[in-house]
């Protein structure tokens, strides 16, 4: 428990076949590709790698798979977000017990409408925090339609031991996360962001210690945050504007879809087949994407090639 | 196919014991306590099912546990809602193939921001719908955070053979059925409600055919149905009238929980446990809803005793 994680954790992405099975070799490139980039880990069963797109059952191979693979060679993140507090709570011990370096999950929630209230987040969080005795990672995700006060995640991150890393990706990050700093003080172990690091550095400015992009580009992320933790936040700014614009065009445009076109194009997976309802990149918007990505000579776009 | 379902579809709740595992036995006590009240059908693995709180595992252990039971006295409907087009159609299949009557399913969504657009709801129904030979009856529900337009739904009725049945739980359901119905003609099989049946009078002066509402009172119901199809709106609202008090306290103060409490008290299942993070119904609250429901001497308030 006592490690502390600082960097660069990025998502691995779901590689399925082009009629949707899972591509167990396919995901054992993207971790090697992940690994090569000198990552300080990685999160599987993320949003980004389509977990809410997956049986029960896919779930447990990819967990296995990806364990099995990456075989301590970096620390793994696994999520457990599920709003039946004891199915979330089963899940993180599975993924504990299978090595995993830390939990990740939401407040729980379900569709548009169901979430608990302060008391019941509190109360989620402890039964996974008492499943397993490795760190949580709290995501403040937009997606979970859940509001985290400040208040709120300083009580979890001073009552609930294990929970002290956070992922802020509601608006306003970096007010956030300095907020969350001063407030939760040595209780918050790993401030985060994560969103495809559209925000890192406003976010680096205000104390994150983390960030949990895509699996694009983390070998052009490493440099942002290694400036930044040397002191020099110039060298930082100019790295980041170099990537920002195949940043930008990732989130506001692409979403998860943009790393599985680029590990496709970089021989990293075989088919970049992301599952209905979500749609397959435009051909306008996947060419504008390689063309921002090529210059950057990225590791993904040529690691399989 | 053929067959068009109508009259009251209640939906059976699921028993947990105590500690949160689901109770078999209970399980058969609910739906034969269902079926001695007349019901023209059960909907299984529902949202007042609590499948938004269940494993896949357990979603089959209870898909199983009620086909066998019921073994065809009354028709079945299964839900079979995921993100996933593929995990939805898998489901639907399974059920279908145990014996289900019908599918019941929302549009995909996933958390309060992921849907699909029109395109993909078609996508995703044809394809569920690919995978069954039994109609299809989808339910536009607030929960899903999806807006189903008249325009789409008669479109799925119209071009999706087999999507047949609408359960309409949105504001101004009446206005909506009656558009539906005038829009889709005989495309559409079977207009219902739901949501408790809280709005089942106006529904049925709609043209609503069915009504999908709890467990809890479906011997009080069927009768403003049965006088409704009669022509004797004054006795059916009478009977409603009657009713309503303890619907609405149903509706607003309590959700599935109320069920739970009065087959509880009714000696139906061994505990009303609901799975965390709902919370447990506060007891001024329980008793609240009791005092209502003691006057109407509800079948399911008195079956095991």
């Amino acid at each position: 428990m006592n490690k502390i994680y600082t960097g660069v954790f990025p998502i691995a992405p779901t590689p399925f076949r082009d009629d949707g099975t899972i591509d167990g070799e396919s995901q054992k490139r993207v971790l090697d590709c992940m690994i090569d980039q000198g990552v300080d880990g990685i999160c599987i069963l993320a949003n980004y790698s389509e977990q809410f797109l997956l049986s029960d059952e896919e779930r447990t191979e990819l967990l296995d798979l990806c364990m099995d693979h990456v075989s301590s060679r970096v620390p793994i993140i696994a999520t457990c977000s599920h709003f039946s507090t004891g199915i979330a709570a089963a899940r993180a011990k599975e993924a504990a017990e299978r090595g995993a370096a830390m939990i990740m999950m939401m407040p729980p929630y379900h569709g548009a409408l169901l979430k608990a209230g302060p008391q019941g987040i509190m109360e989620h969080f402890t039964a996974v925090a008492e499943a397993v005795d490795v760190p949580i990672m709290v995501q403040d995700a937009p997606l979970s339609g859940v509001d985290l006060s400040i208040d709120l995640m300083v009580r979890m991150a001073m009552e609930i031991s294990g929970v002290s890393y956070f992922k802020i990706e509601t608006p306003q990050t970096a007010d956030k996360l300095r907020a969350l700093i001063t407030a939760g003080g040595k209780a918050i172990a790993g401030p985060f962001d994560g969103e495809e690091s559209i925000t890192l550095m406003a976010d680096l400015n205000a104390g994150a210690t983390g960030t949990m992009p895509s699996a694009l580009l983390p070998d052009r992320i490493k440099p942002v945050l290694a400036h930044h933790a040397a002191g020099d936040s110039t060298a930082a700014e100019t790295q980041y504007t170099t990537i920002l614009p195949l940043i930008n065009f990732e989130n506001r445009q692409c979403g998860l879809r943009a790393c599985k076109a680029v590990m496709m194009e970089g021989g990293v997976i075989t088919s970049e087949h992301v599952r209905h309802p979500l749609p397959p990149l435009p051909p306008e918007t996947r060419a504008q994407l390689l063309e921002l990505a090529r210059p950057l000579d990225l590791v993904a776009m040529r690691w399989g090639r």
